[in-house]
């Protein structure tokens, strides 16, 4: 089964806390209100004229905003991603 | 009867549970405002060009937003929902 | 007397309970803020560009939104909406 | 003397209640905010493109929105009234 | 001194009482929040396309809106007002 | 040190009270929210298409608005204004 | 490993209190919301039509809002700020 972002979303897997220090190193502030703020591309949707949206599958983002569609899946959880919350690119 | 949507809107059937675990797999959380957030597209409606929408009918999605134009039809809850809060198609 | 809508709004006819069961059989949940959604369309406005809306006299439809310009006359209960709420055309 | 209205907007005179009811025969539900919704046009504005605006002198409307510019003159009130409220013509 | 406004701006001096009976005729009913509603064009902004805006010196208008940059030059009570507050031109 | 503002953005200093009543005259009544509105150019940013904002270095305006960006540099309180809040030249 | 803002948006360092007050002398006032207002370029994002902001890496600035995005890495502070609440730079 696949989950395919319709319009200018991103689908993102979260990363578990473990997985989040050791990889990305990041720490974000217990003030942020939600505190998990990075993930993983899993599936990218299109631009309103059909161009891809600059972003591909295993790219580590942050990301920003407030309110995100969530679902699990085999234990893992995902969000469907506006692409303007998506603040930056972790290389 | 047939009821077609105007706009850029979809007429979708919503899923019972039982069908929604069997076939789609999806478990949305509690915390979420509304918990069913799997459908069926039964009718798409048209862009302001006159352009088709990117659905058809028999996709399943999954769609956010907080508010929906329900009614129901031979035991058969259904939404007109605008084709903005279509979050994903899941193949 | 004729009442004719200026721009992107539809005069249309609220149905009474009885004829909204009978030819409809649609049945709109108490939930929703106003029971009655179904109407027939009476006269139609233009677009911006005077292109015709895509309804014409007897169209039965269905409506979203929430604050409507009603008027009576004749003990018919009218109501000029926005284009734009017109959510379905029933077929 | 003569008031012209700048931009988008209508100058009317608004109806006396008996006038009202003798002439256009339209009745107001009481649950409405403002009673007065009929109104015969005195000075058209232009568009900003220049275009004048479809409706003429002595042309009969019903009206919405919620605020409104009111001056009186001799004894009549008169609305200075945004286009975009003028809902219907009544001819 | 000069005030110039700059963009689409109007520089009017309010009319006293007296002068607002006297001249214009104009009564605005108690309700309105502010009570003087009518001006006099003193200097003129332009367009954002560079434009002239459709005043000039000494027009005598009547004004919306509810909130006004005002000041006070040897005793006489000045506005700074958007232009789209400009209702009408008193011919 | 400069600070050269980014975008359509105006930096001023504010004017003292003293200077304000010698050298304008304007005065501002008490119940205007903030007493200044006066201030001084120092350095202008540029529009969105690279133009120059049609104020330059010492020209005297007048202000609107309600929340300033401002800071403090020898004594001397600045403003980084945007140009929508700029009323007016005094010349 | 390198954040790269996505979109309008720009990556700072923030300044610590020290450093601010030597090299830059710029006093925010204890009233303002948040008194940090002054930072480094890190990365810079892209318009939306791919052009480069006008900022690079090493500009000093101010900056206005009041939410940001921030997190910490290796004891530092960066924000991810959106371009249009970068107010100055600092030359």
């Amino acid at each position: 089964m696949k989950v395919v972002p319709i319009g200018e979303r991103v689908l993102i897997k979260t990363l578990k806390d473990e997985e989040e220090k050791t990889k990305g190193g990041i720490y974000i502030p217990e003030s942020a209100k939600e505190k998990k703020k990075e993930g993983e591309v899993v599936e990218v949707g299109t631009t309103k004229d059909g161009k891809e949206l600059p972003l591909k599958k295993g790219d580590r983002i942050l990301y920003g905003g407030y309110s995100y569609d969530k679902f699990e899946l085999d234990d893992q959880e995902y969000i469907i991603l506006d692409f303007k919350d998506v603040l930056a690119k972790i290389e």
